[in-house]
């Protein structure tokens, strides 16, 4: 973090940023035209340690809901990934990724089946409200693409589902992961889900009624002081460590899944039918030639990678580190690249060039590493 | 401004980066999921009158370009406008609203047409990208939509025609007013249009290839010098009293093009074909019931707008305020609002509601501000 960031409308506020600015938040970054805050008074290396042993509170109401719901709803969400959706039932949430005619990435959400004609995609960050809308004018699709007033709220850390079930019972214990369930609040029907942007578990609220966000966060905030909870935040250090990759950073339009480690959730079945199966099709039959890895290299904490730093073995260029932080668990910086298959295995011997011009040594390791 | 923006490769830097981070940048926003730059070491007041003044050299990298080419480019980029866009020629910058299936705004680029199959949409924070893309896609449109690497860096100001005189030469003075040249640098041919986002004149450099950027700002920066040059950024006070709309704040797909003053540019020709015409014929015909306006209202200078507030006569609401700044010209706050037609009227008294509680009295004013 730096320098300030210039608020407006445009930079939409969430239903809690009042209270996330009352809890003492520091630091935002934007994400679908809205605010997710980043930091709190607490170090991200602290909060680092407090996520992996107690409960956090999360504002990502900036994982809009694109909702898509009609007679087409279906075909349309199928035109847009190459995961075969047909199976997916009520209570199933599928991470899916989402491609362009030359099998780039767009998005990678996570679709929710709230019907049989009815689905909620939570994006990452891109208008696919827009490219969803395009497709349904284009192709006439009978089927409304719109925004609804959702806005989810994470509980994440291994208390988290302690916290949730002292608040609403029981019964969200039952949820598996990446299902979802639904929970009472204030006389509505709010859909809890077991996902979220860690490895450390937890749930995500998808709160319906913007009007509710400051008494569902007062709610858990209240609830879970016994739990030691803390405002917090998508942790940099946890998230590489634990493989979870970020559209913008990890993927743009200009990669592929294969490349990204999504192949499993790529279908080429006849009867599944999207916008860019031939040329991915013709990626899979080729192969790909570069994939993500972790890299984990030496020297002082090193700065933030705003743009992607070349890794090298002697003189050839291998890959590319697109987010990096010191991690004081393993006592290095971790990374995530796209590295050359040639050179991908674990162990690896690398260089990495900071953009003050220093090298430093590293290796390959595994995604999530260990 | 308040809190700090955190930074990753999603949030893209700029060609000019570097240079305005050398230049001692402040704070910034978001737009297109890259820097804008939005303050230096100066207040907003003091650029305010630097602006009005001498020149200035301004980042707006974000106002990225969707390139639109092939046999089918036109008729694309008509069907996502209500602007008769058949008649553009080369050397033309076309204002455009883009609305969606309901006459909503989705966004309102500078079209500029580089030849009969080829067009660059100035865009405006929303990922018209995709929303061409999906378009396209879904009418099997013979077309490619892309983002070329092209980063406009705009001079403005009353000395910015005599300071880019000095450095391309005097042929850049005959571009008309939303017109389009053309001049070398370092061997490279680069479209300058006389446009830009304030009502101080100036033009805006389409720079392609963004190994250029650093060259660039450095030549403009020097030969500046002596026209008393300094880096700058869309000035909210202009903005506001000069009547300059901004997409997000006052425009969202909540508004249709009548609401907003770009009614001129509805075209309801038999052969201007577009997505949304019959939405937007209806509109036409029934006219709309509230319209933007200038407001002018006291007291010490207001907060930022980051959520609209309500504007009153007597206990009924006439409006929402979506931009709002002081003034230290009309020594008065200056808005931007939607308002109902009934209380439109230039001299109208209104009330305005703050964040805080707090009342002030207001008047409705004329855009743009005497």
């Amino acid at each position: 973090m730096s320098d300030g960031l210039n608020m407006s409308r445009r930079i939409r506020r969430t239903p809690y940023t009042d209270r996330v600015e009352k809890a003492g938040v520091r630091g935002y970054s934007v994400v679908n035209h809205m605010l997710l805050p980043k930091a709190y008074s607490t170090t991200v290396e602290e909060d680092y340690w407090h996520l992996r042993e107690h409960v956090q509170i999360w504002d990502v109401s900036c994982q809009r809901q694109v909702q898509i719901e009609g007679p087409c709803a279906e075909e349309l969400i199928q035109l847009m990934t190459p995961r075969n959706i047909s199976k997916a039932t009520m209570g199933d949430c599928l991470y899916l990724p989402i491609i362009d005619g030359n099998a780039g990435l767009i998005n990678d959400p996570v679709m929710i089946k709230l019907s049989e004609n009815k689905f909620w995609l939570s994006i990452a960050d891109s208008d696919v409200l827009l490219y969803a809308t395009g497709l349904a004018l284009g192709r006439e699709l009978d089927v409304e693409v719109s925004e609804p007033d959702v806005s989810p709220l994470a509980i994440q850390g291994p208390k988290a589902e302690d916290l949730l079930a002292n608040i609403f019972g029981n019964h969200i214990r039952n949820i598996g992961f990446f299902k979802y369930g639904w929970v009472s609040f204030e006389g509505t029907k709010q859909l809890i889900a077991r996902s979220g942007y860690s490895r450390q578990g937890g749930f995500e609220i998808y709160l319906n009624g913007s009007h509710l966000g400051a008494a569902l966060w007062e709610t858990i905030w209240d609830a879970g002081q016994r739990f030691n909870i803390k405002p917090g935040c998508p942790n940099l250090i946890e998230r590489i460590e634990g493989g979870l990759l970020s559209y913008g950073n990890e993927m743009t339009r200009e990669n592929n899944p294969f490349e990204i480690g999504l192949g499993k959730f790529c279908s080429f079945e006849n009867n599944v039918d999207y916008i860019g199966k031939s040329a991915l099709s013709k990626i899979a039959k080729q192969g790909v030639d570069r994939e993500i890895r972790g890299v984990l290299f030496d020297g002082s904490p090193c700065p933030t990678c705003a743009t992607p730093w070349a890794v090298t073995v002697g003189t050839a260029e291998v890959g590319k580190i697109t987010s990096a932080i010191w991690s004081p668990r393993l006592q290095g910086n971790v990374a995530q690249a796209l590295i050359l298959l040639s050179f991908g295995t674990v162990g690896q011997r690398v260089t990495v060039k900071l953009p003050d011009g220093t090298k430093r040594r590293g290796k390959i390791s595994l995604l999530p590493f260990d």
